[in-house]
């Protein structure tokens, strides 16, 4: 459906047009439904427990589905509910992503820093144990909360035992073949790690992996509108007041001899990695230009 | 800009179009503000408090200004911080709006039950002490926080002396000056109410204005898309069971004797009042339909 | 996938989201197909001629298709030649549209105006032989073309055997299933006159029925920006400077005593009937408001 | 206001999005302009007849603009008009475009094929004396007719001293500054030529330029959806049957080890160079893919 949305030769893509929500915010994650299933379930030896919580969690997600038969709901909350009723049997999910023009990049809640860099993924985002309506979080926060509640209740420690990444493959609007060949690679090296698949080849690759947390990944935004020159920087290292891009705003243009002062340069605050920004030149006042991965440090 | 947005006659309108933002929920809200400034001003008497409080505000919103001068921030984000510095100065602030096709309602905090009774509007929604970023939220929220965190520091009783209000002035699409005639005058029976102006006339219509609680008021949602027939229901009480709308679900037409079977009523699930729909008979899956001010109350 | 393109509550509905195309006027026609068909066609009686024009309109189609197997074409190019296909099968087509706020009113070619008055709609719009890229066109010119051709290479005399109109059933956004019953019993009435259908029931009814040539069918395109109060003027007969609209220009309004100087009125520029207008009153500089059947005359 | 109908990150751009019009498409040409001219002013030698038919051409485009203030225009109509009245006080007019992934090439009119080796521009699409709407087109059209019917009415042969061009600067999403140096000192090359200004340097570059007409410029649409691999094709010479782009459809998707069967090769159907492409993979049926220059030769 977002593929069909055609404006000129692009896709709104990623926005429900008749409400603006961003399809991939829309999960499912109800808190209280581990507290019961706890309570209930003590005593069970871990294996058995793994495989009744799977079962608890189908049943919360057609609750769900259900309690919205009355009403109905937005086209996409139940899909996201369809995908997620999927997701919950598995041990580990993830959910492919491409971005506006983008580095390669992995959402990885913390609990999972050390399998992310199975992935041949060189900067890896870790995430809090917080719920923001994405699958990812909607698919570990139920096993996170399990362990947690558990600890709090009975005192007894359980395995963290699920993953769930959004791995961000690159650029939307550009496929590559080759590239894709080496993104499976990537994901088999993760699955050997997990022992879902056992390969004789070495997916994995030597690379430096650079991870950042949340609260350090930073957006910059356009103070004014004009015609944006990227520079090269995407999916490279910078330093703070490294210019990112060069901004011509055409109302500081006033005569031919001055035009260097309506170019604005657009400068890194901060040492780090320019993970992606916006696929046009056109820029609007409060355009989100760069994301940078900040405080970064070896995985 | 939001008018500027045209597709095809009609316009995008509450979107943002960059990045699905509602223009209406980007208002700002820093609950710890209200703490900081009771510690402070404990002693003062309630004009000066009111006072000092207005400019506590300013100060709040000039500090949010700032913060994002470093990095910048979403343009809707921007206009949300200036229209609240202009409002945060008032006594009571009114956000004009219209909705698609829509009856006269007005979203009213709980605190202002009587007060909300001045305007010539038949239908109160009323709205807990809690934030989803509109601006009448946005707005009270600071004294309410205020004469909470009054009572519960200093056992101290203060006024709730400030009103926020959604006025929510009928169809987004149509204007009709006889209608914003009547409109003005009903702002007017407020303003006269709160002092603000003294009339001579007496612009209060005497008419049955019905309260509903914002956790009663319900969204129903197509669970088929069609063509959809609203039927005569927009600003009346409707009866449970009552028929909304009826859905020509073209993937249930077989035959053409059978035609009757593809029309799908979509009825009311409760007694109550329908307040606004969709401006098009056009409908997909998902879509919401009709909003219904249900277990209504005399004001 | 018109319908699918929404954008707020609304769709794109009738142009290619890609290129701006409009729908309906993609259809084909090539003159050349007709002297080639009637250099050997010349002593067919009417009988068999019509069959073997039939089928030569099929070749010229299944041709066009062909020629752009190498290259491709455009969606809508592609529909169209689909469509067409299998219009040119019969003796007469209707094409059913909608508008954006509109009166009922008929597309018909000026040979067939005897026949246009057997639908029940009052305002009949006549068109002349030319080809502009509609559906009713592209049916129609085929037979006038061949039964001019044969006037002018032979002498000969045939009959203008085929109809195509497009009938225009109303505002796009409103469906309302009375008037539907009432719409088919129209198209039944016309069905009958034809000899399609054998109907026991009079269909046909007594009305006023007012022709208008294209070349007299006016359109009148905001001159300034504003938000327009549409009065009660669609599908009415209107003087010429009746009042059809009060736009309120916001940039004319200087205080509050003179707010009248900022409503203009948009006046008709001749006697005549409004056929359609916008459904939106947020008016942009050099929209089409109104759209006006001029010199009319009894059919 | 094209570069303010943002859609996502991307602007609609070309498109009015109330009505479908391109733009660039909505220039005014009046045959008729012309032949009352020359009437009446056969007798003027050369300086004083081109000084008269600039007049005129002012008064021809002041009457198209007077003859709308009765019932307005389009938007886009009147921006042309207004944007053709300043045009036609010049000898040449260039037009500066970008395309949507678009190697730099040049519209030029046949009359102008040696002037158009000025620019630093390697393919010259030249086109015929016909007029499609375009500014470049509308300013050059009555040159060549005042030319044409002196010759037809008088006999007598006048220069052709007017050129008009549609400059193609390279892709419309991308601004790159050192590139924009190199284009403005193509112009300062072709200004050069016909002594609008005199500059020291010779901005001229020597390279092989390639022409093409337009009824040689070929459109290669989409047979079927999918996303499309572009090979490194853009602005270089391909033979015909080389792959210009690789098609995945999912329709043909059946296992895994047949992936390559949902591989179309998109091949170039003859000789040529690759001019422009869309900007992004995501691809509908129809689209247009790829615009190719054939039977190009050396100007």
């Amino acid at each position: 459906y977002g593929g069909n949305l055609k404006s000129g030769e692009h896709i709104l893509g990623r926005f429900d047009p008749c409400n603006g929500y961003n399809w991939n915010r829309l999960y499912h994650w109800n808190p209280h439904c581990v507290e019961n299933f706890v309570e209930k379930n003590q005593d069970l030896e871990w294996p058995e427990l793994k495989l009744a919580f799977k079962d608890h969690l189908q049943e919360e997600i057609l609750s769900a589905l259900n309690q919205k038969q009355t009403l109905g709901q937005s086209y996409g909350k139940e899909l996201c509910l369809y995908l997620q009723k999927w997701a919950h049997q598995a041990d580990c999910v993830l959910d492919l992503h491409t971005g506006p023009i983008s580095a390669h990049h992995l959402y990885a809640p913390v609990s999972a820093q050390e399998s992310s860099t199975y992935f041949n993924i060189p900067y890896v985002l870790l995430i809090p144990m917080e719920f923001a309506g994405a699958l990812d979080e909607a698919t570990f926060m139920p096993w996170w909360h399990l362990k947690e509640t558990f600890k709090k209740v009975t005192n007894r420690d359980i395995p963290m035992d699920f993953e769930g990444y959004t791995v961000e493959l690159g650029s939307e609007a550009q496929v590559d073949f080759t590239q894709a060949q080496k993104d499976v690679e990537s994901l088999l090296s993760y699955f050997n790690h997990k022992g879902v698949i056992k390969t004789k080849v070495e997916y994995r690759l030597e690379m430096e992996r650079l991870g950042c947390y949340l609260k350090d990944y930073i957006s910059i935004f356009a103070k004014e509108a004009g015609l944006l020159e990227y520079q090269d920087v995407l999916g490279k290292k910078v330093k703070a007041q490294d210019i990112l891009g060069k901004l011509l705003d055409f109302s500081k243009v006033t005569d031919q001899d001055h035009i260097e002062d309506a170019i604005i340069h657009i400068t890194s605050p901060t040492d780090g990695v320019v993970i992606c920004h916006p696929p046009i030149s056109t820029i609007h006042q409060g355009e989100e230009l760069f994301k940078i991965f900040s405080k970064t440090f070896v995985l």
